[in-house]
């Protein structure tokens, strides 16, 4: 293995796996080091333009932190996170579709009783979602536990805003619920807004030199699990939007965009009176049976 | 640009930047994200592997700081640094071949003078290096300014080493020398040995699991810099290392290699007196005028 050049290294790298014993890993890091040269290859990537890209992802590397996934970010951008989704989510006709995670998920979000008032004060029009979770013979999945985040009037999250004395971050329009026993759901939040994801870092400089925005249209994140079902990730959007058609992370489903009312201030649907307009947002989901799209 | 499918979501990427005004970054985002796309829809890439991903470049990210450079260290055992190495560095005949960078350059090293011991503290037995730097006609090249760096006798760089109580690391086993008149340079050095790249990361962790050996044979590393000729950055291998045909980072060539002598103690190159066993290595640096290649 002396004298390698650019034509006989990828065989050279082949070569030096052969070794591995999870062959899975290997099939996959197979594929990546034939794409990661022929890509270099193909654009005949110059010692500067590598180096660019050393010091991109090191930059990437260094803003990421517990609750900013730059990384994630790059992938959204780039389509890799809509392929992955898509790939993996072929779900049979009537089953809702999956869109991609995003990178501001968080695992400790706190359960709360149907209906509460998710918001904790994030600021925002007010919003009564509701709605019914079932199989796709139209049965009712009760005890279907359904994470919601999502941003408040300004486009920010609560992992963007700044954190509490205490070093962590208030949980704000992000919460989980527990389908009843007839599958329904409602909880009051805030109206979701289009806003642009971070664009203060690599991943927004990069966007910025390929001549892209960085909006996505207005939505809701749902994580829905349920014994026997596959795991559904995926938004409901607000019609309308202006970014429905140019979403920076390509995850827009016509099945997933949904009529949002507005109301004149009134009485809501949980029948508390609203001293301001507010909207209502009803979504149904129907989840696939594990393997089901592996049956005839 | 909605329901976008595994299949659709690599053109509308690229659709998304046809307005980048920099064409060159233009060609390279597109041919990465082909290739990229290609590698998931190649192995299926499922959403677990996705995230494991992500997790991986985030601690390569996080383990990289102003001394220790991961994303190189990855470039480097993926044989993508010598790809592109030798895709830019095609010389004539009779020039000295380059070999990766590597990830332990620093920019800033002390300049000695010539003759000078640049262990400066650094452990192992001496060493002692002298050579010429001509041009492919063989014309003595002076003024010609020549970093050196190498690992210790435990296969540590200085920048590996604990910081110094004001929080810096001491230049140890690297220097910066200028050819004298006659093209010649020669100074006192540590003996170099094989060593492991640094393997406590996920770059050692991959390796690990891909059932490949993290060594690389004994070298030093050379960058010359010379007026009106191609930078030159290489290294200078020890004959017999038993890691030249499994270096981790794919760099050895033969014209690399030099015979390192060894002398008991005595009367050293230098006129010194020497108390211990010593090395003396003889290498000639042969650079490669500007544009040269494109000349008939």
């Amino acid at each position: 293995m002396r004298n390698i050049n650019e034509d006989t290294i990828t065989q050279a790298v082949l070569a030096s796996i052969t070794n591995c014993k999870d062959e899975r890993f290997r099939q996959v890091m197979t594929s990546l080091v034939q794409h990661l040269h022929s890509f270099a290859r193909e654009i005949n990537l110059t010692e500067d333009e590598w180096f660019k890209g050393i010091q991109f992802l090191t930059a990437t590397g260094h803003i990421t932190d517990d609750v900013r996934q730059e990384f994630i970010l790059l992938s959204d951008v780039l389509g890799l996170s809509t392929l992955v989704t898509a790939q993996n989510n072929i779900k049979p006709e009537g089953c809702t579709e999956a869109t991609v995670f995003g990178p501001f998920f968080v695992e400790d979000a706190p359960t709360y009783p149907l209906g509460a008032d998710m918001a904790n004060g994030a600021g925002g029009e007010p919003c009564f979602v509701q709605g019914k979770i079932t199989d796709p013979q139209g049965i009712a999945l009760a005890g279907v536990s359904m994470d919601v985040w999502q941003s408040d009037e300004d486009g920010h999250y609560d992992v963007q805003l700044p954190r509490t004395e205490s070093g962590h971050h208030e949980h704000r329009a992000r919460g989980r619920f527990i389908s009843d026993a007839h599958g329904g759901y409602h909880f009051r939040s805030i109206l979701a807004q289009p806003y642009p994801i971070p664009h203060d870092g690599p991943v927004g400089k990069m966007l910025e030199a390929l001549g892209r925005h960085p909006w996505r249209p207005a939505h809701l994140h749902f994580m829905l699990v349920a014994h026997g079902f596959e795991r559904l990730i995926t938004h409901v959007f607000r019609d309308q939007d202006r970014y429905l058609d140019s979403d920076a992370v390509f995850g827009v489903r016509s099945t997933l965009i949904a009529d949002w009312v507005r109301h004149e201030a009134g009485t809501a649907p949980d029948g508390s009176l609203v001293d301001r307009p507010f909207y209502t947002l009803d979504y149904d989901f129907v989840l696939n049976p594990v393997k089901a799209s592996a049956q005839p």
